[in-house]
């Protein structure tokens, strides 16, 4: 009773720390926490008003096409409904991707340091991963290019990168585009997209209709504040979609997310009050940074990575014991940074009189 | 850019009509649908206070590890809290257990007429499904067993199974297991455990204490009324589990589903009452099946396969017509059945009018 080769061994995703667990383990009362890139603002409050209409059904499975949703999010996007697919969170996209295209062997070219799940899915088909490095922290498009091989099935393209918070350009990747060979699936993930402000990011809508070898990835876990909901999509020829639409799961996503995200997309105002806060937030941090000196990734998502200098485990340590849970840079590849969400105005202070403190007791 | 080979060409899932799509097509006002064996008394109201109190947690992911309703349940069901993984419905533990187990070319014994997902999993891996003819509407488990190669890994025991409604017994299943060779994990589908009322139905907890090869599937979508937010579980040795943890995907249950299921595990009064109610849904239709000369099987579960004697997607489309869904047997493999949900009392009258209408117009 011995689990597939490709599964034997592989380790188990360890998420952050909760709030509950901080408050119990180091008896405080008072925690924030800016380790998940979740949305301080929480969500729109007209998510709660549509949710309301629908308490007599619950014992009823979902609409597994999501037909509603798929209409108001076609017109909102102004994309054919059948370019779009709905998953269990984005995450449950990568997966269906992987366990579409992926068969023992094949590989799939990936950053190295980027989302943890693609290397995951990738091993969990048999797949091989082939890792790119960064290049300052940014997608080093030509060095994937030059790692595509007849055995490559999928490359993927994390825009904003996850950690880096980093981005590729349109033009950067409607060139790479052009040259990737037609076996190969890009998989644009841009759960954080709607946070990115700058002018050369991707309109990778737009590069869809030339490109039908393009799948992006959008989710409600993030601006949208929904990630307790479970649903994000992907975006991508009719073709592509009906060939994951294979291995999706008849009823993956429930029928609040579902309702939840018709109600969001509808609430723009909102969306735009979370991307401008954002924005102010980076800079409040970002002022500080370069105060003390500290060296940081150009942010472009909802977070921050930033070089303390100082072991990460201890950086994140002593933020723990004073209540503000932030991610340790070390298992993500980057020993002396830490990644923090964007807060709000008064938990990013706190995060940096904490840190200021931390930098003070070590003499810098 | 063509997907792996076990893929392509899978069939789609085809889910049955929804009641909106009933309403649309046939322009009927008042439609009931009998047939995804939904709770038709939705579910406790215990599920919505427990609700209320989370409005302001939708933008956290949930806890992977479902640390409260884990060790709610566990208590429920005296078992060790370690033996409990958790999925975005059982379908997912379904997919999570072939995903973990199956690698190309290896096999997994099922019934011939049974819960679908078993093969579509089972081919998505690229393994080959080995399939045994129920007896009489029943697994038959020395045919199963005669069908255990080297090269059987996983043995699906759907029960009550759908859509017979069938049971095997206590003493059964525990002889089965006694001789299942230590190569292979026996899945025991138990979505409808918690209507089954007869006796002879296994404690199939009871016979994992000396099995550690044994996984119980269960849900919260039927008798729970939670179909519509996505909740099941395993129940499994905790090696078993531990494994299958490598697969699951981190964030796979919503934060509501696992909320409303601890609400819906406190109120067993509700699930009494849904539990005898079916019981006298059951005896409602069986006694006019009875009259009518119609042969059904014997009923464990929430539906009723029942033999119309006439072509099934005739009769479905007639029962359509006068706003009445249920399931055509034609592609379960019954070509003159149909399987029907046990509903409330007025819905249960209101189908066997029109099938007996339908009937009488046959001149039956």
């Amino acid at each position: 009773m011995q689990p597939k080769v490709s599964v034997r061994g592989l380790p188990l995703y360890k998420p952050g720390k909760s709030l509950e667990e901080v408050k119990r383990e180091f008896g405080l009362e008072d925690v924030i926490k800016l380790a998940s890139n979740e949305n301080p603002f929480g969500c729109s409050p007209k998510v709660w008003e549509a949710l309301e209409g629908i308490k007599g059904e619950f014992q009823y499975y979902p609409e597994g096409a999501a037909p509603e949703l798929r209409e108001k999010l076609a017109e909102h996007l102004e994309v054919d409904p059948r370019r779009l697919i709905f998953g269990n969170g984005s995450d449950e996209i990568v997966q269906i991707i992987a366990r579409t295209y992926l068969d023992r062997g094949d590989e799939s070219v990936m950053a190295d340091l980027t989302f943890p799940r693609y290397e995951t899915v990738t091993r969990i088909e048999g797949g091989v991963p082939v890792v790119v490095p960064l290049k300052e922290g940014v997608h080093d498009l030509e060095g994937m290019l030059a790692a595509i091989t007849d055995k490559t099935r999928l490359v993927w393209v994390c825009n904003p990168n996850n950690p880096t918070g980093t981005i590729v350009s349109h033009e950067a990747l409607s060139d790479f585009l052009d040259r990737v060979p037609p076996h190969v699936l890009v998989v644009v993930d841009e759960a954080y997209h709607e946070y990115v402000t700058d002018s050369a990011y991707p309109d990778t809508i737009s590069l869809l209709d030339y490109n039908p070898q393009i799948i992006i990835l959008r989710t409600f876990s993030k601006i949208y504040g929904l990630a307790a909901l479970r649903i994000g999509y992907g975006i991508a020829h009719p073709d592509v979609v009906a060939e994951l639409e294979r291995v999706r799961e008849p009823f993956n996503v429930n029928r609040l997310a579902q309702k939840a995200a018709i109600a969001a997309v509808e609430d723009e105002t909102f969306v735009f009050y979370c991307r401008t806060q954002n924005r102010i937030g980076i800079s409040q941090m970002t002022e500080k940074f370069d105060e003390w000196g500290l060296s940081y990734f150009p942010a472009h998502g909802n977070f921050i990575l930033v070089d303390t200098g100082h072991p990460a485990d201890e950086v994140d340590e002593y933020l723990l014991r004073h209540g503000v849970i932030v991610r340790s840079g070390l298992h993500l590849g980057f020993p002396t940074h830490i990644r923090v969400t964007v807060g709000k105005k008064e938990q990013n202070e706190r995060f940096l009189e904490v840190l200021h403190a931390y930098l003070h007791k070590k003499g810098k």
